[in-house]
């Protein structure tokens, strides 16, 4: 009999859009970063959950204060790619009852953390027990229809951008997980972008205020599958013609014999903002970005075509639809 | 070096509280059944997450779509206990990856089933790989702050009720777990009480809505243990007069030698709403919850003296603060 391993995440979401169709009020925004429901007069519930799970999210050497951090951070970057402030966090956990009182004090107090650093406030949850440890963090906020940025909206001729490099995660899980060899202070700043991700929650408020962006994902999934949940969604193609790689990332991929590119492009658990600029308004938006304390970085352009390609140094390339995903064997 | 299961979920949550009182809005609402966030004008966003997890709260015997509605189901429980119609639901899966496909379709069919039923839409989700089913099933809903009925409330000299009898659930549980004797039929009827819980959305919607109750809550942790909730929250005690216990309980407990009224008071998983009733207001409120469909049982009264006791057929006996807690040893 199969088992839906066979059929991995993205399947399988399907297939609950199809037993949930008759309840959803808009399968358009099932498939965006949060959930909406409409309040009044424009005015828009956001709510989003993310489920981190022990077994497949967390990376060996992250400390317990670390993971219930990093539960708060995946949520929050789902606001922040919406230009929404979360206002509310309830936290769902899951504990194994073999787990120490001293790690879940820890995981407390980066749940906490998370939580301060984002200026929002833990408001409810629940506490259960299960064979390994289960975090689901579930945010609250509230916005202006017409300052949401979705997943469509990109048009043709607009500026493709992002809150931040790539590649310095995939180098760090390699790390991580497989133990590449590395000098011992990349090592330390690869590490500290997989365990202490940052949620680019001011980037994406700034960028909703001034009405700059007109679509925007977080690149959680790994760049390249953002582009393509964008290209989906907003129906145009891309070309990035300019790729901004982390440092830690190129040398780390020199010292190995990898390819950097292949590293900023298919990683995942990253936390950038990926978003299209109109075209008009690319220098304030670079402004209020800067001001806000973060940078935007240029990409590339947004097309007509559907396709997704890169053009770097006078090579062209064809981007593929890989990412991150659960349950894919 | 000491474990979690030495403190049992109480403490859990009580350790969780200490971490997150720098964030938190309102300590008393997080007691309650459900979180609580200000909109405006006495207008409040009600959320709510309840957590799943197949290894301790499956019982044996139950089908993967029962194992969905009942997600739903104990999720609306808690906004019927405080008189909210839940608007929205998120839900967050945790799936083991050997899980069947047609298994998979059960537990979505379940899921939308539930909704159906008490007709909210599914707005959104997660999906993630673990090593057991979890399921986080989050709830959104709005209310007025004058028609919300709290924890605390209730007042000495408010009539005790509830929405349901008790000790089905404690003696189909007994069924599933342990294989007590009985016939077939009150085997099938006592499982149907654990397999296909009830919401009791309706009687907690058309309570709130005549401003009858003073205090509620549901007895998803048993009836015992909602009682001192409610005594804890509203500084009061309660006398109980009328135990009303179901008749296929009383059966039950009848042919296997057991007490049925600790089969009714210290059950958990019966989604009874158990409230505290202005006297002035109780012949209102019965016929408000027969009108609604339903059946207000009346159980005793609330006192001043914060003690709990059973006061049936002439013998006087004190209730215990027992009742279901995840993680306790």
């Amino acid at each position: 009999m199969s088992t839906i391993k066979e059929l991995g995440e993205r399947e399988i979401i399907k297939l609950f859009l199809k037993y949930f169709a008759f309840s959803t009020l808009n399968l358009k925004h099932l498939n965006d970063d949060v959930a909406l429901f409409n309040l009044f007069k424009g005015k828009m519930v956001v709510l989003k959950c993310d489920m981190l799970v022990s077994s497949t999210d967390v990376p060996p050497g992250m400390s317990f204060k670390q993971i219930g951090r990093k539960a708060i951070v995946s949520t929050v970057s789902d606001f922040a790619a919406k230009g929404v402030k979360p206002l509310a966090l309830l936290v769902s956990v899951g504990l194994p009852r073999n787990m120490l009182k001293t790690e879940l004090a820890q995981l407390a107090a980066g749940l906490a953390s998370g939580a301060k650093e984002y200026n929002v406030k833990i408001i409810g949850g629940d506490t259960n027990e299960s064979k390994e440890l289960v975090i689901d963090c579930v945010g609250y906020g509230l916005c202006n229809k017409k300052n949401l940025i979705l997943r469509e909206g990109a048009k043709p001729g607009d500026i493709l951008a992002s809150t931040g490099e790539f590649g310095a995660v995939s180098a760090g899980l390699k790390i991580a997980l497989n133990g590449f060899k590395v000098s011992k202070s990349l090592r330390k700043k690869l590490l500290k972008s997989v365990y202490m991700p940052k949620a680019h929650l001011k980037e994406g408020l700034a960028l909703a205020k001034i009405k700059a962006a007109t679509a925007s994902i977080d690149s959680s999934d790994g760049l390249a599958w953002s582009l393509f949940e964008l290209s989906k969604m907003s129906k145009v193609g891309f070309i990035i013609k300019n790729l901004p790689i982390a440092k830690e990332a190129l040398i780390f991929a020199k010292l190995n014999g990898l390819n950097a590119v292949e590293l900023a492009l298919y990683g995942g658990e990253e936390f950038n903002l990926v978003l299209t600029i109109e075209r008009g308004k690319w220098r304030k938006a670079v402004e209020a970005v800067e001001k806000a304390g973060g940078k935007l970085h240029f990409l590339g352009e947004a097309i007509k075509k559907k396709k997704i390609t890169l053009s770097l140094n006078g090579l062209k390339e064809d981007v593929k639809p890989l990412g991150w995903e659960h349950l894919k064997a």
